[in-house]
């Protein structure tokens, strides 16, 4: 776990769902450290990462360091033309994402952007459109519950009905602010799409996951500068109620303020509540109890309080089932409406929020 | 620690602020089991306990068994017109809240009511005008703070600046329904006042406290009753948020919920978010630690994670500092006009109330 989130990126066995060389990917655009996480699961899951390509040839030595075989690229358009990729991971600055997600699916590949999905309502209309063309995926990379085995499990725990119907779900994401090693896009509103849309959707995501719903409305939200008054296009703070067409209330807190004691990059936690029993989920950390890493699953029922310590027992089914629904046109890994629909509703409730000092 | 909500009545060790018979009370009307923790607070605190009424006399039976000594009267009368009665502790129906109260400031005594203060708008014009006519407290017993030891050592982290600013609050009320055991007003909205009303009073108030405001708007807020059709009249969950006239946020959630193999009543917690740390209540349990007890607080801050338990560490303030409000006519425990804003708050909230279901 590094205490940094925006280089977390989880590694975990390798489990391949494909033979040597049946699925061949490529990553462009490396402006956020999550990249790695992203091709991490993707060569666990059997893919072959062939290309990269980033303008800055610092960071595409550093990758090339942790993906040893991989080729520098010297052009995005290398990468595009080359029919043997299928897909590209790309982790641009958040307002370039659906852009490159337009070139990627214009040349017949699959897109696997990170989070978030893209940044404002009109490249979410062309974006929709370019899948319905092209046929081809815009999938995207909600790491906080992808990417976390304590939230794949906690999705089991709920399909299987351990908890009844749901109710509820409250989200907190604190991210670790760390300002000096920060690119000028994170201080820019418009390019990292403010803090609902960017570390926001996440929680928008895993409402919509673990309530079941297909749609949702926002009720309210907010976002604030608090106490970054030095970078005023700087959010460090959001909150956000949803509501979902299946009658699930959802509230979720997204904030840089992560206190510099603490021994992670945020103490994510996930409160779902169901008619039968509530599950909570101690992400990153149980604070307060040094050494008890991550993945703490705590759920009460009827017949009592379980702490299920689920690291390294879950995995991240996710990559696999991504690959072969890039193969086989199956959408297991996530649907496009849902991946879309997260990102709709981070962006409204962007758009609507009100402003709080 | 009882696994009954409604009985929940701490006690701790004796801390008398006066002198034997110096503070006269009585307790009037026993229909909710708080009246058994106010009049500990108060005894603890040297307060001398003298008459109980209730139109129930198994009610007044069960009680003067837990307070000996104390002289079951045959009247409410009886008691309001004993000029030697300071002030008259109760536990009314929520909607009768505000006309006993009327009547023991009318006849001259302080009056400390169980939560909810009052249940509409009209009762606290009244109270707020009675209280200005009279110069008589109208007291409220917020027992999730002031009889809760990690939430007073909370209240003393954030006067001490230890988490800087105070930029939002969470907080989470679940409550054991345990519907077998409930009075028919459990089931009468216009009786308990609704949920947000009820049991979110206590949030509200924490708001106010936590962030330091002595105003509040309800920014959106709703009510549902997911999973008790048969009972038209239950809310089984409610949510709100808040935004303090600092620019403080809020949001808590309130329910009936609690599952049948939690250890306790319910799981509270409050998350105080701030500029410079951060702290973490577990009120009544850490669940998943059988046997912890209560009262956790989790405070993290610039120098790491810190565990603090704290009960029997810290005691109940409150009641002392009430009995020398009323004998000396200050604010010490709560303000007038703190306890009636919290009050003002979650009834709006109520009234606002989206249905969700």
């Amino acid at each position: 776990m590094t205490s940094d989130g925006q280089n977390y990126a989880p590694r975990s066995k390798p489990a391949p769902v494909c033979d040597e060389g049946e699925f061949v990917f490529a990553a462009v655009a490396l402006d956020h450290g999550h990249i790695y996480g992203m091709c991490n699961g993707l060569t666990e899951a059997g893919a072959q990462l062939k290309w990269v390509f980033d303008p800055d040839p610092a960071k595409t030595a550093a990758f090339a360091e942790r993906f040893p075989g991989v080729r520098v690229a010297t052009s995005e358009r290398e990468i595009l033309e080359d029919p043997g990729v299928q897909l590209v991971a790309g982790a641009a600055v958040p307002a370039e994402h659906a852009a490159l997600g337009l070139r990627v699916m214009g040349h017949g590949k699959d897109y696997f952007t990170d989070k978030p999905a893209l940044t404002t309502l009109a490249q979410l209309a062309h974006a929709r459109r370019a899948v319905q063309e092209t046929g081809r995926k815009y999938a995207v990379y909600y790491s906080e519950r992808v990417h976390v085995e304590s939230a794949v499990f906690a999705g089991r725990l709920v399909r299987d009905g351990v908890i009844g119907r749901v109710v509820q779900v409250i989200g907190m994401g604190p991210h670790r602010a760390d300002l000096p090693s920060r690119p000028a896009w994170f201080f820019e509103r418009d390019r990292y799409g403010g803090i609902l849309c960017d570390i926001g959707s996440h929680q928008a995501e895993q409402f919509l996951y673990f309530t079941g719903n297909t749609d949702a409305q926002v009720v309210s939200s907010r976002v604030a500068n608090y106490s970054h008054k030095d970078h005023p296009g700087l959010e460090d703070f959001g909150d956000c109620t949803l509501l979902g067409d299946n009658g699930a209330a959802g509230y979720f807190r997204v904030d840089w303020f992560t206190p510099s004691g603490l021994s992670t990059w945020g103490d994510g936690r996930i409160f779902i509540l169901g008619t039968l029993g509530y599950i909570e989920l101690r992400k990153y950390l149980n604070v307060g109890n040094p050494g008890a890493g991550g993945d703490h699953v705590y759920l009460v029922d009827g017949g009592g309080e379980h702490h299920l310590a689920v690291a390294g027992q879950v995995g991240y089914p996710f990559f696999g089932e991504l690959v072969l629904d890039c193969l086989e046109g199956t959408e297991r890994s996530m649907g496009q409406a849902h991946a879309f629909k997260a990102a709709e509703l981070c962006i409204m409730a962007e758009q609507q929020a009100r402003r709080a000092e």
